[in-house]
């Protein structure tokens, strides 16, 4: 069966009055484009809830200046064909001007959390994620929303605001979904010509390299930075936008490997295309 | 009977869970030390919903650096009896660090409503109160919440963030009580001497005397405004903190006074007090 299409909140709400209070209420946000990782959350979703709605929107607060919002890859035919595939119950597709009508003015801000790794080299990056998402949440009021581990950061980012914020509903973090070369599946792998992917590889590379070296004992972040370095160097294509490793609750710097609280992330460069991958130590 | 009393947003929760789905949530969102405004918000909402919650939380993200959290007053003891007397279902009066644990970091920020006016002169005033509203909104999660008009820019930016993330709550927003000399009841009026509270009438009175002209006929902004500085000028106990003609929706400068969308908005210091007061044309 096609799943329902909304593309206003009321309508969403609507369709949602029926379920409300029997249903347990599973919701995939995401923007569009979809590939086996975004389905592997509507799977898990399908798995642990009565109804599964997932969104489409492409969320113009969270690209910067320059950014490539408009160039961002869309369509909507394919992603409706997944959905029904995948028997999702309810689609919510918002125009730009639904969620954002003229004179839009409130933000949502995790101080901190939203100002590091890709928050350093993306300024309000995280300012649009939360805010984006608090208002799904808000209209959808799912009782389980499903997020991937490839973006960690905003993983954490969305548990802190939620847990600060008193929502009711409980995050999940489903593993990163990678392509048989070990390249983390993103929507915008698209924009990579042949030789560009081929470069890209050298990320989930050195992430495998030092995971294996700290299962084997490495504990020096330095020597796991350095470490990381190396590798990215030895591909001439690729900018290493950022390297860290970081407490995955509260996403400080760490001197020593935390078995149980690193993430290791890292963002890199390759043309005009930006990448991200990390593996984690620990639970987000 | 006496109303339950609850501290921690668990117990709230668990308390309200019996009403979620069959009764109407009305919800009056307090700092305590109450009075007659305060009370006039719990009647009507104990008018309009099957069940009343009223919360006490002075908050201190509203407070500004030097402003007087310390010293806000208050007495739980004496409001818990007002209550009482009122006959409120659920009193939630959480610690500080129920509210604001260790690390807490996420802030709601309502651009431009909340840079001007009160604002302008109390810098992260206004995020203090989006965020600690957004918060109870989500623990109480209430069908009606009222405030009063006293604090109308306040008003404005709830509104205005309840509007933009999608919240399913009507605001409801309460007519100034005064004392009969005039002056607008303010648990800060409790720090005025004797002397201090003869010269804070000037404010009502200014206001008063302008809204009259405005009703007569008068439109020109700058001419109102030079009315109601004459008129504070009288006195040489208080300092104009400022005296404002906006738009009632978005709190943009006029020049002519439109009489379904004014608000005239004025704020003093009488010693080390600060009031506010104002009068509206339109509703907010």
């Amino acid at each position: 069966m096609k799943p329902v299409q909304t593309k206003t909140s009321e309508e969403v709400k609507k369709e949602l009055r029926q379920y409300r209070y029997s249903k347990t209420i599973g919701f995939v946000p995401t923007m569009g484009y979809l590939h086996n990782g975004h389905l592997s959350l509507v799977e898990q979703c399908k798995k642990e809830n009565d109804v599964t709605v997932v969104s489409i929107f492409v969320n113009p607060k969270q690209f910067g200046p320059g950014e490539d919002f408009n160039i961002y890859p869309r369509d909507m035919a394919r992603d409706l064909k997944l959905l029904e595939e995948l028997e999702v119950d309810i689609v919510f597709s918002p125009s730009l001007v639904e969620i954002y009508p003229a004179g839009y003015s409130t933000y949502v801000e995790v101080e901190k959390l939203g100002d590091v790794l890709c928050g350093n080299s993306r300024p309000g990056h995280f300012r649009g994620v939360a805010t984006i998402v608090l208002k799904l949440f808000n209209i959808v009021e799912p009782t389980r929303a499903y997020f991937g581990q490839k973006d960690a950061q905003q993983a954490v980012v969305i548990k802190k605001m939620v847990n600060d914020l008193n929502l009711d509903v409980v995050i999940r973090i489903m593993p990163i979904v990678r392509d048989p070369d070990g390249l983390a599946l993103s929507s915008r792998n698209a924009y990579l010509s042949r030789e560009e992917r081929a470069a890209a590889l050298c990320m989930p590379g050195a992430l495998q390299k030092v995971r294996a070296k700290i299962l084997d004992g490495l504990r020096d972040v330095s020597v796991v930075k350095d470490m990381l370095q190396r590798e990215m160097n030895k591909e001439p294509l690729i900018n290493v936008d950022y390297l860290e490793v970081v407490s995955l609750d509260g996403l400080e710097t760490l001197e020593e490997i935390d078995m149980h609280n690193t993430l290791v992330a890292t963002a890199i460069w390759v043309g005009k295309t930006r990448l991200i991958d990390n593996f984690i130590l620990g639970e987000i």
